[in-house]
């Protein structure tokens, strides 16, 4: 079966600072015409970050689309001007908690919701952390409280629904697999 | 550290079919303005089904906002008027592979990207699958083409790039911790 879409006319619906949304008409590949709502967003990069005794790294940070405060593992966008995703995660880290990694291994790259955004995420886990001399400033407008716990406690925050963030959980089972493969 | 931040003004930038763009003005703990683009999105659901043979069910998928097809679990926004997740991931597994599944189990919930949407998926993964007599139609202009394979082709394709959709890469995960945990 074919599966593509051909793309009739693109609209601009919202030009933003953080995401643009466009207005997609499109032939199926039955030929009927339908509509596509699509957000356009930067690509970003997220950190696990492990300590020297096997904890984690986890950040409470206010998030207004939920209008919560949320726990996540540092993350960031790409600078498109300059960036790589592996430059992006190691400013995050410096930015967010305050380390520099000497063994940052990318775990997987992923397309949050696919649905309705183009938002692509590299996920790394970062270990061998030293603090850092020049810590630099976080974003404006960026509050994080930063907490330390294990691996099974963090498995135990996604049953019990106390994370609640996509990119921190994937995280958090990854490298569950790791340590049993150990 | 106080991380609350204090809505001050909310604006509607975008209302469209499947999301709206809201513009909102905060005013952040330490006292300061600052400005939030949020995407207000349907809550949804996704699901990994499961063969009697320990196969998982997989569906490409053509995806405008990356302009191109995507590897992923059977998935789909919740209908706000008369279903909780649960019958949503039922709908889903009847309209998109034609199965039910008689023992249907949390994994868990998540924000697929909360530093800009409130889009918030529950995940479960599907066993002992029957086909359904009773077929429901696709959504239209719903495209879709079906395979099986292992668990560790799934990893593999991870691995490879091959599978780049998060929520199926959070059920692999998981599956796979599943499995080690036999």
């Amino acid at each position: 079966m074919k599966l593509n879409e051909k793309l009739v006319f693109d609209e601009e619906k919202y030009k933003g600072d953080l995401l643009n949304v466009r207005k997609l008409t499109v032939k199926l590949p039955n030929g009927c015409l339908a509509t596509r709502e699509i957000v356009k967003h930067a690509d970003a990069v997220a950190i696990l970050p492990i300590t020297s005794d096997n904890k984690i790294i986890l950040e409470k940070q206010w998030r207004s689309p939920i209008n919560d405060v949320i726990v996540e593992i540092p993350a960031g966008k790409i600078d498109e001007r300059d960036e790589n995703p592996r430059e992006a995660a190691l400013r995050e880290l410096n930015e967010e908690i305050g380390y520099e990694s000497q063994d940052l291994q990318k775990i997987c790259s992923f397309y949050t919701s696919p649905g309705f955004t183009d938002e692509y995420m590299t996920l790394y886990f970062a270990k061998n952390l030293v603090k850092v001399d020049n810590k630099l400033p976080k974003d404006f407008g960026e509050n994080i409280e930063l907490f330390e716990c294990s691996i099974k406690e963090a498995l135990k925050m996604i049953e019990q629904g106390n994370i609640k963030d996509g990119k921190t959980i994937t995280a958090v089972y990854y490298f569950e697999l790791l340590e049993k493969e150990k």
